[in-house]
């Protein structure tokens, strides 16, 4: 018995989106239903470094099959310039919850992006009109390409307008996607026009303004990660049918925490949580909706149901590196 | 820039006792100095295994070297039984505090025997007679036999008895050490008559009276790891100079758990932390004293400074295999 390395290409590889969306809505329903265990993210906050790290462990059980793991990820955002690393690294210990082998040892950063478009999927498609062909997208750094990615796997996505303002990162971001979709640079208003629009920029100062919005857009606030960022004006929240992930995440470091601490934003203008409206409890979009806005902090569980999907089919497909960590092979 | 991956050889290979000795009196007195970062280690509880998983994050900074890293760990008792695996496995992510690129993913489970003897090394060196030449052993398990060799390092231990109800853990354990020490099996009233004894048993009920226990003997209780457990009895605890590794985590989980929440045992009775010691704020050993116990638990921080001599030493030797986890290398 050995443990299974997967390095990031293994972790993309082995990632195929719709069943990853699959296994985040499973996710949320488990976490709703009382059948996840998430303990608080617990934080090592380094300021000499200017950085923290995280740790998630979670178990789900999802029915027809359950996971327990661990990521251990960071925030260092002078990594760039300093070390020439990624702001964001994660690694993720794979476990078998029945005696606790450690199954995989694999890339976090990647699973991150994946998890965290998947969770920004599931919301839109209980969330945005049917029939949504354009998506906006501001902010066009790593974590943008994964929200394009698992949302057009839910809707027939056609036009996308990216906003950015990096010419650099925007030029990049249409590079990639030209061949697949009908992508152009655009301003805030045109993305946030669109009937999805995801966010995903560090801002303190929100940047989305009310009447940017276009009247059924459905908005996945996926950038705000700590306290005091937000990116969304406080009408565009107050005006919603406003989702979240978790209801102790998302006051403390999602898109609502600012309002929310501020008095702006109270309990009664929260509509539910993502996992009520995936288990049926809350409805999802009806016809009498508006804006939508799904704020996604990232949940451990997530991780969690992400590492299934990539360690069964890298063991499946032979993929990855078996190492002997607890020299128990024979 | 490649992660080190270290199994349990290498881990053994890498951990010389000297040095891991020091570098846990080290991470004691940063945690006593407040240069140390250790949230609470938070716990999976799966009754449907009969298991639990423990994450245990940490940070400390010993002036000359800081480090960083979180230590994932099981306690699954039917393991040995249904899964012919270790009741207790951990895999160690120790990650560079300044970046916190992940540079080592090694077997905790290793690292985890070898930092709990070299804390019995500690807490013996500053509270057993200085002229110790014999130590007794009960419970001959796989924690036992780190007990032996840390220890021995800061004591000229000569003599040792060990007891365990099972005859082939003792004909093991005095397989491997009678070329090094004049080793035989005893009861547990000869094995407590030493100079230094450790207690490496997971019994909910006492297993040594008051009675056996030598006049001037050091006692490590190294069994107690969750609530209900407990290995000495109460008038040992109320009659010895008592130091702990942690507050929170003793009353909680370590030998003194259940007489503190019976009222039996009050914080009065508490002589200190190991921490205190180890930075000269209250005396080890005195010509006054008696019976001393160290009541430990296993702090997060041991599990960090014990990466760090792993890590360095593999990084020196080239040991351990390189892997590009991230996918960051050139």
């Amino acid at each position: 018995m050995q443990t299974l390395l997967l390095n990031s290409d293994d972790v993309h590889d082995n990632c195929q989106m719709p069943e990853l969306i699959s296994a985040i809505e499973d996710a949320f329903a488990a976490y709703e239903t009382g059948d996840a265990q998430m303990p608080p993210k617990s934080y090592i906050d380094l300021p000499q470094y200017n950085g923290d790290f995280r740790s998630m462990p979670a178990y789900l059980d999802a029915g027809e099959w359950d996971a327990a793991g661990i990521k251990w990820v960071n925030v260092h955002p002078d990594n760039g310039e300093k070390f020439d690393l990624p702001t964001v690294m994660g690694t993720m210990i794979y476990s078998d919850p029945e005696n606790a082998f450690p199954l995989a040892l694999m890339d976090g950063t990647e699973l991150t992006m994946l998890r965290t478009g998947a969770a920004a999927a599931v919301a839109t498609d209980h969330l945005a009109v049917e029939d949504a062909t354009s998506m906006g997208i501001i902010g066009a750094g790593v974590q943008s390409y994964t929200q394009l990615r698992a949302i057009s796997e839910v809707r027939d996505i056609e036009e996308v307008v990216v906003s950015d303002l990096s010419e650099e990162r925007v030029a990049r971001f249409i590079d990639t996607f030209e061949g697949e979709f009908d992508v152009r640079a655009g301003s805030i208003a045109e993305a946030a026009g669109c009937d999805v629009l995801s966010t995903v920029t560090p801002v303190e100062d929100p940047i989305v303004p009310r009447e940017a919005v276009g009247d059924h857009t459905h908005i996945n606030a996926m950038g705000a990660d700590a306290e005091g960022k937000h990116e969304l004006a406080d009408e565009v929240l107050l005006d919603a049918k406003l989702v979240i992930d978790d209801f102790e995440q998302t006051t403390h470091s999602g898109e609502i925490n600012v309002p929310y601490n501020a008095g702006v934003l109270a309990d009664d203008d929260i509509y539910g949580q993502i996992g009520q409206i995936v288990v049926g409890d809350k409805a999802g979009r009806t016809d009498d909706d508006g804006i939508t806005v799904f704020d996604s902090t990232g949940l451990a569980i997530q991780d969690v149901a992400a590492a299934h999907v990539v360690y069964e089919h890298a063991d499946d497909n032979d993929n990855g590196y078996p190492f002997d960590l607890l020299g128990l092979a024979e």
